[in-house]
């Protein structure tokens, strides 16, 4: 049972479409009221909004291990928002939160995706239920073998939880369609936990498609960790879509040659070109295609011949 | 004669083509060499780009009225660089460089555009050349009346100037298809000069379509300054091309109530939901559209009956 909800937005400041979804339903709390649960919302980064950066000090979505939470010498800001957010939503292990969303948007062209962080019964028919009403809707799978402990984002100090992550989208900026789209998106959640503690799901498709994060690959740089190109035109925007396999052209250099992919495994991409990922030099992620059983759990490869 | 041009990028730290094209070209340069004229390079706002940001105290593409570069009390970073700069490559009124191309990147979906600071037979002829060239190239007209040494901009330091301003692109992020129009515009411009300093420019076309300014409008805000709402659906990544009319959908709220134009004007939007104009809660620039006679200069507006 399901009685406490959190919906947070802010997490990186200069995402602003889960602010503002947060001003709109501070003014109309009933959006996401629903009978049998409460809902709470916490404007997380509030000082990186200001500020119109992802963070301050730290990524903020990178500090909730169990480890950092307990470490009283991490006094950064992003790091000292972690330990208040434990204490508001969590704490971690022993949440008051049963489910937290946590909002987020990519300068990617990943549409609106639902980020599933751990695996279950229950997270597959919350797959089910989204994407049967909201087509549209890619189911990512970032279940690593974790201990929920060991995860980092915020959102995992809830018992269970969700990240929202709609774009393409700069930083900054709002758009009607990701705005609305990321509130669709909300209310469905909340409908499902809904109707799923009022033991009253409707019959749910048997199967969906999803993406399983597999890893990440950076840009081609130099000895001196210089940049030597950027993401081929052949894969730019097309997250989910464009297999990558052996011989797919994934970058351009500078200079103005292709780069090709090496290795044998299919695979797709995500996160392409995603701004905050520059730090890291990160090109994009790569992911399995998967069915997977909604009863089961079984899970078989979609695989791709070109 | 032009005996001297200066490419400038990265005066905003977050644009990072023009830095990445300046990297390319201080590794290559022939690639911007030609006969007649010396070319150089400069990178404008270094310390904005480490820090990942548009600018480090102000805007530094505001900084260039002769008032402010003659004031000694305006000392910040990116005044500081203004000032420095202008004794690099101006100074303003009586400048070593007689051309300056000016590289920046936009959020919004404005293409190629080439952005003309002042009025005259040189600009059209550039214009007429680069656009029969590139046909995707916009011509944006930005040659208010103002006095040069009333213009802000960095590139009005030298006598003449051009803007690159290419999207869409996300704020830190490099995209093939951007870097290689934002290039190869440049080396159109620069094979331009080459001809017009050898007086051997082809026979133009003999006219050809810009938009040029006519003023910027803001997002609908409530008595305390807060947004209401967002640049509309119909309106979003339409720059130069979905007429603004009376009537047309123009705003979506929060609410999800849609605000229509009221004007009766027939105007073109560009820099749509550009991030950087987010701090004034710049909604888009709105464009009148024209045919311009290269020889003669006339002008003839282009209205669009829906």
């Amino acid at each position: 049972m399901i009685n406490q909800v959190a919906i947070v937005g802010g997490t990186h400041g200069n995402e602003f479409t889960g602010v503002y979804l947060l001003k709109k339903w501070q003014k109309k709390p009933q959006l996401i009221a629903r009978e049998s649960f409460n809902t709470t919302t916490l404007f997380a980064n509030p000082r990186a909004f200001e500020h119109n950066c992802r963070y301050i000090d730290c990524d903020l979505n990178r500090q909730f291990t169990q480890v950092e939470l307990d470490d009283d010498n991490l006094s950064n800001y992003e790091q000292s928002r972690a330990k208040v957010i434990n204490q508001q939503l969590g704490p971690k292990g022993d949440a008051k939160s049963d489910f937290i969303i946590d909002l987020h948007t990519t300068t990617s062209n990943m549409g609106p995706t639902l980020i599933l962080p751990e695996r279950g019964l229950f997270y597959r028919q919350l797959a089910a239920y989204v994407t049967e009403r909201m087509p549209e809707v890619i189911v990512f799978l970032d279940d690593q073998d974790l201990h929920a402990k060991d995860h980092y984002f915020l959102s995992t100090i809830g018992t269970k939880s969700v990240l929202i992550e709609v774009g393409p989208v700069p930083q900054s900026v709002l758009r009607q369609d990701v705005f609305e789209q990321s509130e669709q998106m909300t209310h469905l959640i909340l409908d499902f936990i809904e109707l799923n503690n009022r033991e009253q799901l409707p019959s749910l498709t048997p199967s969906f498609d999803a993406f399983r994060f597999v890893k990440s690959i950076k840009l081609p740089l130099d000895d001196n960790g210089e940049r030597l190109g950027m993401v081929h035109n052949h894969v730019q925007d097309s997250d989910f879509n464009t297999p990558i396999s052996k011989g797919t052209p994934i970058f351009r250099t500078f200079d103005g040659e292709d780069i090709y992919w090496q290795e044998d495994q299919t695979l797709y991409p995500a996160f392409i070109n995603e701004a905050a990922y520059y730090d890291n030099n990160l090109a994009m992620s790569l992911l399995r295609k998967l069915s997977v059983d909604v009863q089961s759990g079984d899970e078989s490869d979609i695989v791709v011949s070109e």
